[in-house]
């Protein structure tokens, strides 16, 4: 896609430091990192987003994840990472180029992701489930 | 797994809401929500994390996460969502059966996820690339 930052990524018009690439995908390192190391994989193809990326792709993305997480974690002494994917602008999604996070994570880096964690008043959270479940029933045929 | 808190649910030897089953996967609410309507996604058979976990599980996985953000999405008002799967204790994963987090998002939730990013001092952004395709490149046969 022509305005598309990581469509210039892959196609080398935009420097990186690209860590991987296949026929299929590239990963290269996030140029503001949440902790160093931080990659990103993508799809060599434009998909905007997950709702727009075919599931075939979707599972070539995760395999690279678990693939490159591990040498993450190896080359740079992690003992862990995450794994992100932001779905839209509301979830901080920047580019319009589907895109996983691969985060480096140590015990001591005192990194936390979000500032905590609630709980459900009584009775909404079956509520919540009940709307879930009607919204799939429509959508996925058992 | 005996001790396995998602093992119990998958069993319902623990009641969850559940969202979604299928002969390899379940969807249930956590009940400790980032967001209400957060939702997680494991696989029935128990694999500790993504490292031990076969990639055709996680291909599942991720496509069945695709389908309920959707419905996360048109069922609770939600503008986007974020997936996560954090691998190993350092990465914040509290039970040792892999699973994805769908946290929904809306435009004006006030949420954040970590505190901010960072940047590369000169010259080590390279220097790390090149640790991690080296780390690659033992395993990676191209």
């Amino acid at each position: 896609m022509n305005d598309c930052i990581f469509c210039k990524i892959e196609k080398n018009e935009i420097p990186s430091e690209r860590v991987y690439e296949d026929d299929g995908y590239i990963a290269f390192l996030d140029i503001n990192p949440i902790s160093f190391g931080h990659t990103l994989v993508i799809p060599r193809g434009h998909h905007s987003n997950i709702d727009e990326t075919p599931d075939g792709v979707l599972a070539g993305m995760i395999a690279l994840a678990k693939k490159i997480g591990l040498a993450v974690v190896a080359s740079l002494g992690a003992d862990a990472y995450n794994i992100h994917i932001n779905n839209g602008r509301a979830s901080g999604q920047l580019v319009d180029h589907v895109h996983l996070h691969i985060i480096p994570r140590t015990l001591d880096d005192g990194l936390k992701a979000w500032r905590g964690r609630g709980s459900y008043p009584e009775g909404e959270m079956s509520a919540t489930a009940g709307k879930i479940k009607t919204e799939l029933d429509k959508n996925l045929p058992r």
